[in-house]
């Protein structure tokens, strides 16, 4: 429960009550995100994709039926926020919304400069490893099939592993190697954060869809502090309970895709 | 002055200093958000567009020789902000770290739940009418000149302006539309936050890129709305004077780029 946290304490509010994830059944995609905060922060929380009617309620948010509309804003897409009265949506603003209170942030001595260079790695991390990747599949329209965009993919998904997936592992690795990443292997201040579960994720869906290159960039030793949190990450107790759980679902259709004929070798 | 502002006074703190934004010297491109955001809310700044060494400046940033790197976490690219010892990257953070310091978010009275929602249309915007636009003439490869590229950007510009183009015009219209954009031109709570400043350039710069569209868009009156918030934040006074000054740049083979055979009617 966030509420065990002591770090959550200066945000007790009125919200003393679970988190809601509104998000796509049946993919982890970017809800997966959300998810592995909440598992690691020990929050209690619901989500669309393990209730009854879950792609009812994803459908009634992306419509604007949902309830206090007159205080949120409606959201774009997939995946939403719910927390007592509040409803917000986009990835990393619901994970910069969670990090202090899971705990998943150092504590502010002063000011709030932590959650923002937490937040740069986040972005960081889903533009070069999430977002890209999505395209690599729909280079032309995200309202077309894969199949109606081919060479176009191909083509993208070379520049991708060849170009664009080892200038993220390096830049990620020169985080690593920086004074303010501190000790251990965490990308801040020597503590876990959200943003290790997020470049976590962001890896484990890259090497689902291009397993090759992941392979041949792990073996190359060039990014070895990246694919140490990577193990340490997935090593993390709740995690790892989390994703030996049916909770955790299997890659498909969404984000991170496997095409044999886009797992190319750098 | 950012210390003028009284909703600026929670986070008081040693960095009472200017701003500082590095970010490529020669085009608007991701600075620019930025830099409406200090002059609406008459901030001091120094901008390396306008001084000289800017461009070193910008180029020991993403080589990782600035100061302060004990602390701060190095960036993938610009822009960067630097206020006192705090160095952070990505434009939707830089815009969530300086809305409250320039009065540019509502005051938060309990919780600051205001920030999270206008940081999600900050991030909608930039998703949909900055980094598509920029895609579609970068549709293959960010690596690649667009002239490697051309029938796949023409096939993506197409897209973008007859399906993805609307699909964002309509969601900001519903936003306004929401109850919670409250009274008057702006997106959210009833008062200009930096989401307002946002939409503007975005759409500033969708418009030099895509203006057969968006005028026909526009004549057409399904987001007369979107298109009354653009115009009220053009007669900000304070963004009056800066898009008449010579510290606003032209737009030239930035984010958006003029090419007439993309200038699609949708």
């Amino acid at each position: 429960m966030a509420s065990d946290n002591p770090s959550a304490k200066r945000h007790k509010s009125s919200k003393d009550v679970p988190y809601e994830l509104i998000y796509w059944p049946g993919i982890p995609g970017r809800g997966e995100h959300i998810r592995l905060a909440l598992e690691e922060g020990g929050a209690e929380y619901t989500d669309t994709a393990h209730i009854d009617g879950g792609m009812d309620r994803v459908m009634s948010y992306i419509k604007g039926e949902k309830p206090d509309d007159d205080i949120n804003t409606p959201g774009f897409a997939p995946p939403w926020l719910k927390h007592g009265d509040l409803v917000i949506s986009q990835t990393p603003n619901i994970l910069m919304y969670l990090g202090p209170r899971l705990g998943l942030v150092p504590a502010n001595d002063a000011g709030d400069d932590h959650v923002y260079r937490v937040n740069a790695l986040v972005l960081t991390a889903l533009d070069g490893l999430s977002n890209e990747p999505h395209d690599c599949h729909h280079p032309i329209a995200t309202g077309l099939y894969y199949e109606d965009q081919k060479p176009e993919s191909k083509r993208k998904s070379d520049d991708y592993v060849k170009n664009r997936l080892p200038k993220f592992l390096g830049y990620f690795e020169r985080v690593l190697q920086s004074k303010a990443s501190g000790d251990g292997p965490w990308l801040y201040a020597g503590q876990l954060t959200y943003a290790d579960l997020v470049l976590y994720q962001c890896l484990n869906g890259v090497r689902f869809m291009f397993p090759k290159a992941v392979a041949k960039y792990e073996k190359s030793g060039n990014y070895s502090r990246v694919f140490k949190l990577y193990e340490a990450v997935e090593q993390r107790p709740k995690i790892k309970a989390y994703l030996e759980s049916d909770r955790r679902q299997k890659y498909s259709m969404g984000i991170y895709r496997y095409y044999e004929e886009l797992d190319i070798e750098p």
